[in-house]
């Protein structure tokens, strides 16, 4: 069955990236409803309740899916069969619609702070920031970016392979001589997983690590983000666990007496980061959180 | 013939780390002596003049070869070959009880700073670090090792097999999540590839990134190494040159528009360094110089 | 009388912290409310003004006192002597029931954040600070706290105390080795006296020190405290002044030309403080500025 | 004609100052209107337009002229010209008394912030700070300024005579020396070209190397403007250029193979900024962001 | 017997100061030489012997006591009981002189850092930094204090004391306000417990913790000290094992859960200490080393 | 008379230059040698110190000045007046010798750090520096200098000109924006007036502001000076006094009220300096200070 194979995809990371997963999430709510037997509002809401929950489970730190998820909830009539299924209908569609929109928005934004002749330094690889980059290189910028290869996973390289794609100049580093990348850049783009009600945001092992080298050569960093990415659970001083992965990722066979340690991400200090680039605008991390719950009362 | 291929397997880097490239370095010159038909001492030193080039250009960048090699043709008779070689053999011998002096000395004055339960950072391999902790193990301590891989060539792995074998506890972190494994760390130690007269120590990429976050945290760092890595020729304000590798030892085949920058070593700020471990005793690195010119004035 | 034991008791120090300033003062008004023989509102309201004021300037640095009186005078009746007497009443429950709720929530949040094994640092003696740690060991959590001793009253023995009898481990330092205690903290929690409108803290003198010493070793720091404490006053640029106690505190009877010196407070910078933990949530001490703003328009 | 001078003094840097370039502006506007001889709303209307973009054109770095403008065109009626013209008006005189009132207010307010017998230290010359110090003057504050010179055009002499005449004590530093001016000053007060929606704030160059000697010394800092500098073009990403002015202006006949650099202006780090004393009160940077948003609505 | 009883009082810290325990410890020796019975060489040096471990003992983290008694045992006759005790008494006198000497070069040379109209900021009791402060004033220069109390055994009122009897005035802050002590301050002065051959000094706690503060204000600072307390073991590696004191020095009846932190020392990083004046001038830290090495080759 | 021309010359600042100054005071000497009167060498000698005196009066501040007269007294036959008068010509000879000899070394050194395609940021006009510069272009070497004005008296257009003339290309800045200068620079040279037994330079207001800016960028920093500029006076406390120069050189005619601060020249902080560049070599200021020492025992 469909949704047994997209939780199964989320839980075993076979689909990746926060809005991949919102977006499948939620299209496998989708097929629930359409599917569903169900001939009474409150079975069906019982029905989606239950996937809801195996949803979240699946991957408990995301809070874009979260957001996503609870958007389709909201506003519903929980009374009328028909009504609900046309109100879910329309707010999955909203959802859908949202991420499409968001995603130019942010390209566009992002892209005017790539200058001509600029060095551009990331790390990892964000979906977002690559937005950026080939929407400044389809304005007819030209630039080089500088990113490292990092580490065990080597996303690095999938962003070079993209950048190369696009006709776009490469330097590739490994992350140990990061700084070095840096020292020459004009700008640190970069991607969030989830960002904290106290500003702090939750990204790939190593960021926090370049924002420090990048506050002391003072070259801007900008997260590149949708605004869902807010965990509005922080508010209430829910702190977002940081997953550990897979030790085989880093080495194979490893000797005895040798542990292997490989945290995916770090929660970033706000004080490091310039600013946020989400399809709401460009604020200071504290500030980007404001402007969430003023402009999406729903979520909170 | 020998000698031939000792300059080859130094300039190939089959031969690796500064000391043994000095004692291969001497011993070539061992057999060239004896090998030698010259029967004037004017002969046999033309002879080996040239072969002291053609060593140090198959590594320019070893100041502990040029020491060594040095060494080999201080207070030598230059008139008188049986005198000649008798000095030339004397000198040899020195070099080679230097060598092995200096690395019990290290280890015994590194070890003691190995306290009992405390947690070791290193970066790289670095085989007086080696063994230093191989004495304090020896020495009945417990405690455990933090160490990064070390990308692109995983000197890291060969760091924790070694410690593994030795029984010790390794902890085994990717590079750019060195700042979890400093900040739990008692001590940083790592070796040397060239230390200048200005005290800035020449080693492994990475090492400076690192020692700022030990400076961040309070974690006192130690560079450990024989004292002739010195490089005599930075008084006169020649800098060492940076070597740049192979481009293949990061990634095999780069997609076009990428390139590889693999910068093998940087240069260290001695503000961010502790004390230097050498057979003469534990210095600032400053004061190490000093000691240095001190102890031995035929350097100079 | 009643009223003037209040004022008394306020201005002498023997009631402490700025809630329960707050809560008596408000009590004290209710029983002028109901003690009082006028029949007119307009006589009535010029006693309460009267006393209002004599509460002000009996502690002129508690904004959480003023913000509560400026409450009971919010949204009355003023010309009919029942009606406001009744909207008195309700507006003084209101406040009451205000700090008991805001209590309890500020304790659940803030105890989310004390992990299981954790260590929590604190400085002097906040009932906030005291009321989370209840709560977290309540809730299962096994953590210990380190705390300083907090000269010149030593109120840090009264945290001490306090976590003793609710059978939290302790580990209790003199104030100059508190870069001891924090080095292996989790987490820094403090109460506040006042917060300004550009996001300063004013704390017990010894806050700033403590929280540069977090910043260096990343070690996140919360102010715990009910938004009322927000001084409105300050967004017109008044400055709220610095309270100076008495010599005896420090050194019964000093020598001759020797001035004691014994500032009770300090302005904490806001950068150096992660967030603010209140009944709105966790927020940067920006964002806690405009979340008041945004949800308790009657305090501006 | 009027208009064309007012937009070459404006072109020409002759009129100065980012208030006056507004007011001038607008009744540039005012002249147009009132000369002109269109009498149809869509007639006039395109005479403004036109107008705009000029004005615009001529000083294409000033958001507090674009934002006044704006204000002018808000909430008018567009069909009806004698409906149109009142409209007009009405929002002319608004924008002019808006200004007369936020003079006052910052005035007022960041005069609170200057205390009997302190020293400030400001750079340049700032209309809005000569302001909020002469009023501290006239409300009875003793106090001292330590001022900078301000190459090339010794801005910081106009400061120097401003403040002489109005019997306030200077010392006079050059630029390089301004750290002892710092070391012993209680805040540092300046005014702002422009602000971002990230919070980084525009002003003349030296600004933020004396902010970190500021905050090396726990010196607060506050930018003192109009909160209409907020350039709203900058959430989305739009970034001010930054003016480079005649070389001549740093050195008249330098002689071949030397390059004048002469940046008029930096972008200062928000992280460095105590903060931002407007109309609105004195906020964070980032705070005051959100609270023109909040109150201003019409610049959006 | 009078040696049990120095033994006893060094080792219950009745004699007190690095100096003081030196002296001490040299005059025990002096009475068992000229109290002693052997008649051969070697039975009065195997008693010496003895005595000297015994000392040694009694305060293990005293390297002033160790070199005083090394410098007694300098070319010595071994053989000849007669010439023994004359070389002996011999250097029982130079060590005695060469403190006194020592003492009053210490005092002028830093004296004269004492300027004018200064305030100089010093941390618990030095009985150097009196001597230094006192010949200042007897040099008739008028100068302020600032000193801290130094809990837990309030040495800083010692020195308040001393130096109200002087006449100079003091202001006497709690440890945990010291930095407005430290941003007045124009110079920052503090003893020396023992020096260590990489730089690094150790002193009362929070001395490392008020010199961040010095430095971060660009206030100089100096330890000053007798050169013979330089640690030569630490040379090879010998890390001098810091003190724990008594617990109810801090609290004298703690509650249960509560564990007292009382460490009397820390290791102070060199790169923030100005320079150590001693009786062979002022110097960088690592440059004292290297003096001492160079000027008393006995002690190595 | 030729002695008191050069004695006005040096107080009148007529001659600049700490060489300079050592090499006029000199042969103002020889010309008072070969033009006494004196038979005696007792007379002679007298002559001579009164006139040591007067040229030391003149400059108070010039240990380069006193070095070189300390050295002409030195190792002098003191009865004989035929030797005296020899001895004293031999020694005099010898500064000269010495001074042209340290300039080309120190050339040389210094310009082989002076690397091709390099940027090489200085301050004021220094003519180590200018020299350093010199023989770098005529080895070959293409580069460019970034220079800032040096207010008051625009010694940075000099320092232009002269590199104009040498054919290098130069960038100049204003004093306050030397922080773009510097970021994209990779050395920083600079000469110095005086040095301390502490490692602390003396040199031209606004270095150490630029060498904290070079320390944050991670720019390597030298100061280029003869060695005979260390202050031995400085080992025993004396603090070099810093010089006023005249307001006139800030502000012709400032208004009343007004108080120029003149300040010329700073003392740095060792710890911001990579090293010291003199004849000796290339060393960290401690240990430049350790060299002299050495290697001019004569100096102390």
């Amino acid at each position: 069955m469909q949704f047994k194979k997209v939780v199964d995809d989320i839980r075993s990371l076979r689909i990746q990236g926060a809005e991949n997963i919102a977006r499948e999430s939620v299209t496998a709510l989708y097929h629930i409803i359409h599917k569903s037997k169900a001939d009474k509002a409150q079975d069906l809401l019982s029905e989606l309740h239950e996937a809801h929950s195996t949803l979240i489970n699946a991957r408990p730190t995301e809070p874009c899916m979260r957001n996503a998820l609870k958007y389709v909830f909201s506003n519903i009539n929980e009374h009328d069969i028909i009504r609900l299924i046309r109100d879910l209908d329309t707010n999955i569609e909203y959802v859908m619609h949202y991420f499409d929109k968001a995603e130019k928005t942010i390209a566009e934004i992002g892209s005017r702070k790539v200058h001509d002749k600029s060095i551009i330094f990331t790390h990892c690889h964000s979906s977002t920031v690559m937005m950026i980059l080939a929407k400044a290189k389809f304005s007819g910028r030209s630039f080089r970016v500088h990113n490292t290869e990092t580490r065990p996973l080597f996303q690095g390289r999938i962003t070079a392979k993209e950048l190369s794609a696009l006709g776009i100049k490469v330097s590739h580093f490994i992350d140990s001589s990061a700084r070095l990348a840096l020292k020459k850049a004009d700008m640190f783009l970069f991607g969030a997983d989830a960002i904290q009600s106290d500003g702090r945001i939750i990204n790939k092992i190593g960021t926090e690590l370049f924002l420090e080298v990048a506050e002391k050569y003072d070259i801007p960093s900008f997260a590149c983000t949708v605004s869902w990415k807010l965990d509005p659970m922080s508010i209430y001083g829910v702190d977002e666990p940081i997953e550990n992965r897979r030790k085989q990722e880093v080495w194979e066979k490893p000797p005895k007496n040798v542990t292997i340690m490989n945290p995916a991400f770090e929660i970033l200090d706000p004080k490091l980061v310039t600013g946020v680039i989400s399809e709401l605008g460009v604020y200071r991390p504290g500030v980007f959180v404001d402007e969430v719950r003023r402009t999406q009362p729903w979520m909170f």
